[in-house]
């Protein structure tokens, strides 16, 4: 029997922003957190004459009866020829028999799905109940972190930074129209981290530019744009002033991403205060204790969440 | 638009043991060797629990504007559920825009397509030109290796060993049918290597059973079965009577297969005076000089060569 083969728009039918989407997200963070995940690394393939790369990503939980394998690809040139930058597919295969189960078409949508439902866990866990929240940044994270903070949050109004004024504008518009509630589009990040609670950075930068002295008490932050080792969107100071830290795999993030700055520039000694959010979601440390507590959750992208939402795709599809 | 997708039945349409598939082949080996291939380390996950592996495959060429990614598994524990044990498909992206641009479901026939090519071309630079032909091994690649041989060399009777009667038994009827000449079976391999001037061994042996003392002036060995360290079909010491030693490529060779033995047995010194099936292919290296030379190429099986037939697979579905 040949594998299954479904398209984008199919996928999208079958798994959007819901609770079980989520809690499948949840169950691969908790299993990766208790030692139940084998994550090999990274197969990566540069293109250096067109500014291209290829990741393929796996991982495997221990009784999950089948994993994904992910193909994603970033063309920096693809711009100029009116293409979109990124692609990819997932492909399931029987943990049991190696046969290939499934193939995913879904454009990297997936990846958006399970990096936006990643964000709504840590809010879970480490939000204020009733957050003032903003997002720095106007890609697709902005968009897939808000809907996915719809499953676990309510919030009354939406602020915004971002440095392309148009790419900032669309997105305000967008989320006016889907949110109905007040978008308050700010000239500066600083104002925005002084008056909200909520704050989710979804930025490329390769500058830190979120600053310590702009925290303030009941503030938590989720920061998932520094995705590879020269990304940074956090002044390394900004974890001085934390009281809980989180991320989604200490052993990634000791290699990219925030937490490698702060290692690298001294600021931390080293993760051993660092949490895991399988961690907070299985109950084995304590997410946010207090309304005064300044949290922070970094997000760095894992095999694992791919595995779980690809599993997630094929159970809905066989309903 | 979507990658197209083509299944097993199509694939075997498009791509058989033809001279064009050949030559596509020797371009990956020349390219390979002439240091235009980017080859990453292969991705491999393990499945301890059911006796499972999946490897992970690819293989960028200068210049060429597609690449394939290649899923491979082995589970070990499948013939107990009635099961093949082996499976695979091969993805092809563009190396321009990193587009997906075709999935070809073919259940493992393309690596043993481009095996059987491979070795095809050793025997073109290798063997003498009217070879006594004989196989060790009863299995899949016993017959690709003699369908792919009858491209560069015509021969008259085949001679065959295998361990388990019953193979052995089906390989010579298919063989008899298939070739129309008569096919002779021994009853150790010591009397086929001394009655042959061309040996293919593609056993998985883990026991090093051809030895040296067997090797006689104009014979020509393809040895193809070691493709892990723990395997080895040939006594290190067949290494010290060559006067030509080829394998497709010296950095997987120092890690796996029989020349890996050789060079930890100190039976090689090093692998300098090795050459690859690219340089001879090329040109850059010598093949075989005169009637009486012992001769061996090794073959471990490499991304470039799923690269070079999954984009001859797409050419010609375009045809």
């Amino acid at each position: 029997m040949n594998p299954v083969v479904l398209h984008e728009e199919q996928i999208r039918n079958l798994a959007g922003m819901s609770p079980q989407a989520m809690q499948t997200v949840a169950e691969g963070f908790i299993r990766l957190s208790a030692g139940d995940v084998n994550l090999p690394p990274v197969l990566r393939i540069d293109f250096p004459q067109v500014q291209g790369e290829v990741d393929v990503k796996t991982a495997v939980v221990q009784g999950w009866d089948s994993f994904a394998i992910k193909v994603a690809s970033g063309f920096f040139q693809n711009n100029t020829l009116g293409l979109p930058t990124g692609n990819g597919l997932m492909l399931v295969l029987s943990a049991v028999t190696g046969k290939p189960q499934a193939i995913l078409l879904d454009n990297g949508y997936l990846t958006d799905l399970r990096t936006g439902l990643a964000g709504a866990l840590a809010a879970q866990v480490l939000a204020p109940q009733h957050p003032v929240v903003g997002v720095i940044g106007s890609g697709t994270q902005a968009r897939f972190q808000i809907r996915a903070l719809n499953l676990v949050r309510s919030f009354n109004e939406l602020h915004i930074y971002g440095i392309d004024p148009q790419s900032v504008n669309t997105y305000a518009q967008e989320m006016t129209k889907e949110l109905d509630i007040p978008v308050i589009v700010h000239e500066n990040p600083r104002s925005l981290v002084e008056q909200c609670t909520l704050v989710i950075t979804t930025t490329p930068s390769h500058i830190p530019y979120l600053k310590a002295d702009w925290l303030h008490p009941g503030l938590h932050i989720t920061s998932m744009g520094a995705d590879a080792p020269h990304k940074q969107e956090l002044d390394a100071e900004v974890f001085r002033g934390m009281d809980i830290i989180v991320c989604d795999a200490r052993q990634q993030c000791a290699q990219l991403g925030e937490l490698h700055h702060a290692l690298h520039e001294g600021i931390l000694p080293d993760l051993s205060q660092v949490w895991e959010l399988g961690e907070l979601l299985a109950g084995t440390q304590p997410g946010r204790m207090s309304e005064e507590q300044i949290t922070l959750c970094e997000l760095t992208g894992l095999g694992v969440q791919d595995t779980a939402i690809a599993r997630y795709v094929l159970h809905q599809s066989r309903l």
